[in-house]
């Protein structure tokens, strides 16, 4: 009797999508600048972000943005060209990237359920 | 006179180009399975891995990925979309993303450049 | 003529101090818990930073804390310990670590530099 | 009736102890100097991980490094300063911490349970 298993056959890898939503928190350093300061390539970054359609929000340590895994992966893309465009010959970017299928949860709706939790607690 | 930003046009982000090359050090946790193990999510992303074309190396604590930004942001997407096929509800990734214009450095080259200069230091 | 390399010597890295003051932002991750929130161990480490004398700013992908070296990195390894006395075996971080010595700045001049430059553009 | 709850009393935090052993993974980046290179700053870093007793596995985007809570922390906190002293202004890390309470793995473990796994669906 033939046995094909289908999951670890190469070729349907190819038909597996990239999630339809996530979550990506990044923080973009430029390596190689004189420069101590990445706060103009951060605003840079920022102009580029906004022109898109997805939703970022900034923060201290890194900017989450929040769409489809192959819209937020390009857009991080193009923010990496975009630096090295202004000079930049080297650029280091740490993500956190989250994706789940059980529901959508939004930046402020994650921060809503710790803040919820704190203050039944206080009760 | 007629001023014209070309940088800060919204509508001129579109052609921003992704790198050419990058690479990726990537550490995937399933997130809400009972099982506190993660080595049988590894090995199904490794089978993903190694069938597609990219040069990839696995150490304890992630795996390095090389290739064009869209190639491997793309396997990487497909790693959590496996994960999820499994019954996995929530997966986060850890990514260290480096793009370089000045030259390619491959992964065995950027040990061996290290090793070199501890060799040196030693004669 | 006799020759000693201090740097190069072993026995001189142990008087090498850890950083006074550094910024770390945090993504504490549950791993092998059935429950796919993470909200409630979120809420726990909130309040065991909120009791420390840290700078601590939520956001929705992490937390950053400001302070010295020992201190910061105390109180996240503390968090991992907390963690785990409510029963989850596994405890996965992603940090971001950022030092320097040219200057302090605090989260909220990061983010002020930058709308800064943000603003000055759109004159 | 008088009710207690400990947990939440903020000077019990004191108490908790860090892990005894953790796991850590990091990738030192010295930024605002004008060398793309970072071979040389690794390698600094290298002889400084190499003069501890931890265990340490370097590979082409971080090292690896075993030990307990402390003494992990403490070492990467001096390899900042130890690059800081030669000059470098800013260093920015990214770390991915892991602890778990049920049993021990070393890094070499880690890897060989993904092979035994790969290897077993070879059969």
């Amino acid at each position: 009797m033939q046995h094909t298993d289908i999951m670890t056959s190469p070729t349907d890898y190819s038909t597996i999508p990239t999630p339809a939503t996530c979550y990506v928190d990044f923080c973009l350093v430029p390596v190689g600048t004189a420069n101590v300061s990445v706060a103009q390539e951060v605003a840079q970054v920022q102009k580029l972000l906004n022109a898109s359609r997805l939703t970022c929000t900034m923060h201290s340590a890194g900017t989450t943005v929040e769409g489809s895994w192959d819209e937020v992966m390009k857009v991080i893309g193009q923010a990496h060209s975009l630096v090295h465009q202004t000079g930049v010959l080297r650029v280091q970017t740490s993500m956190r990237v989250g994706t789940r299928t059980d529901k959508t949860q939004t930046a402020a709706q994650k921060i809503k359920r710790v803040e919820d939790i704190l203050a039944a607690e206080q009760d």
